[in-house]
């Protein structure tokens, strides 16, 4: 296979085509099975995680032994993944919750749902991790002024902020990427109705490989994955089954290709 | 059993002695086998978790059948509950993530930890839900004084903030209590190592009770969930197994008593 191309293939097949021990990076953003499109009904449940646990045996042995994982999903089918993934060598690292904010809803029954989950997995205890490379601005920026100026006393020592920031926790507060683009102040139908932000992509990304480093973006979308891997200098090779995604793919500057 | 009172007794024991059908809202904060202190230690995960179900087995029959259940835990142990909590009869209503912000680790390996988990759920579809006393304040707060005088457009519409905030969502942006409680600038040890804010716990029962009503405040520590449901006079019953929190109780004007 030719990598730094989208395939426009059925992920079962595309993963079979793959090298074994390839990826040094796997982003997969798959169906959440809340019938947000076609491609996102399921008859049942149990259908459902059926699907999820056969693409993922299928993807683990093409993943190097010091590869990372982020699986996307809404906070329920992250917890059943969990509880299955147990059972598999990978190691989880974190339960990261994308924490949108600008989320809507008028129900009254419950609180109102603002996350996303991201279950950030390892091959093994050998792995990349850039945490230099994705800290995040300090919370209380006066205070900090202070601090970076005349040091903070911390345990007896004085202690100076980094000057990149703090290190990245676990909640992202990253709004959606349909909030983020408006014209005349209106939100529009982006074109990929479950749409990544770059920044939260770029990230995972960041942290989690290193130049010349093999992205799987796997359920591509609108390319997202691809784009950013692109961008930040590491290989990919993605796969989309939705021929209807493909002109937005070309139009992020992104090639595909059929199996 | 009498109420208003927290029994210095063991999970099983106080569960037993209780009438069945008598609870309205259960908040329960239990061990999370992350060895905080004695009491947070096991022999094994499958020794924690077989615990873990044989108190909430024990509890399911003392809830009305329109109670509500709020479980605190990490977000690796509320996966494996939730999957585990299928099977029972309880609903599941939300995902809370506990977002702390002020957590504080040196780890370079991982995203730093800031989070925790609520389980909340319900027995039935019949339940308390007091939506509109636990808004909070919208974010743009600039924008909401504009819209609050001229409303907003939305929809072909003119829509105007709600005076109480917007409807609470499922992260919750609450500072850990050990970061509230600081002498001369500094953070002090708490009387009890995984105390919880007043407010998070005032959220829980406002929305989910109503007056007269019966909180059931499992693994009561230093009380914090009895203290809040006197306060807004709810009926409370608690239990704790450790006597060296008694102390701290009866500092915050509640009694307790033995079974």
């Amino acid at each position: 296979m030719r990598y730094n191309r989208i395939y426009l293939a059925d992920i079962f097949d595309f993963l079979n085509s793959l090298d074994d021990s390839s990826a040094d990076l796997v982003i997969a953003d798959p169906p959440y099975n809340m019938a947000k499109a076609d491609w996102d009904k399921y008859q049942s449940e149990k259908e459902y995680f059926n699907f999820m646990f056969q693409w993922i045996d299928a993807l683990l042995p093409k993943c190097k032994t010091t590869a990372s994982l982020y699986f996307f999903n809404n906070a329920y089918n992250s917890a059943i993944l969990l509880y299955h993934l147990r059972q598999r060598e990978l190691i989880l690292r974190n339960w990261i919750t994308w924490y949108k904010k600008d989320g809507f809803s008028s129900t009254r029954k419950r609180y109102v749902n603002t996350q996303e989950t991201i279950l950030f997995y390892t091959m093994s205890d050998k792995y990349t991790f850039n945490f230099d490379d994705v800290r995040i601005p300090y919370i209380s920026t006066e205070r900090m002024v202070h601090a970076a100026k005349k040091g903070l006393l911390k345990n007896g020592k004085r202690w100076f902020p980094n000057e990149k920031g703090k290190l990245c926790n676990d909640v992202w507060e990253i709004a959606s990427q349909r909030h983020k683009v408006k014209v005349d102040g209106k939100v529009q139908k982006p074109p990929h109705p479950t749409i990544k932000p770059d920044e939260m992509i770029e990230r995972m990304i960041c942290a989690s490989s290193n130049e010349g480093d093999l992205v799987l973006d796997l359920f591509s979308g609108s390319g997202t994955t691809s784009k950013i891997a692109k961008n930040t200098n590491r290989q990919f090779i993605g796969c989309e089954a939705n021929e209807e995604y493909i002109r937005i793919l070309t139009n992020n500057g992104l090639t595909y290709d059929k199996l």
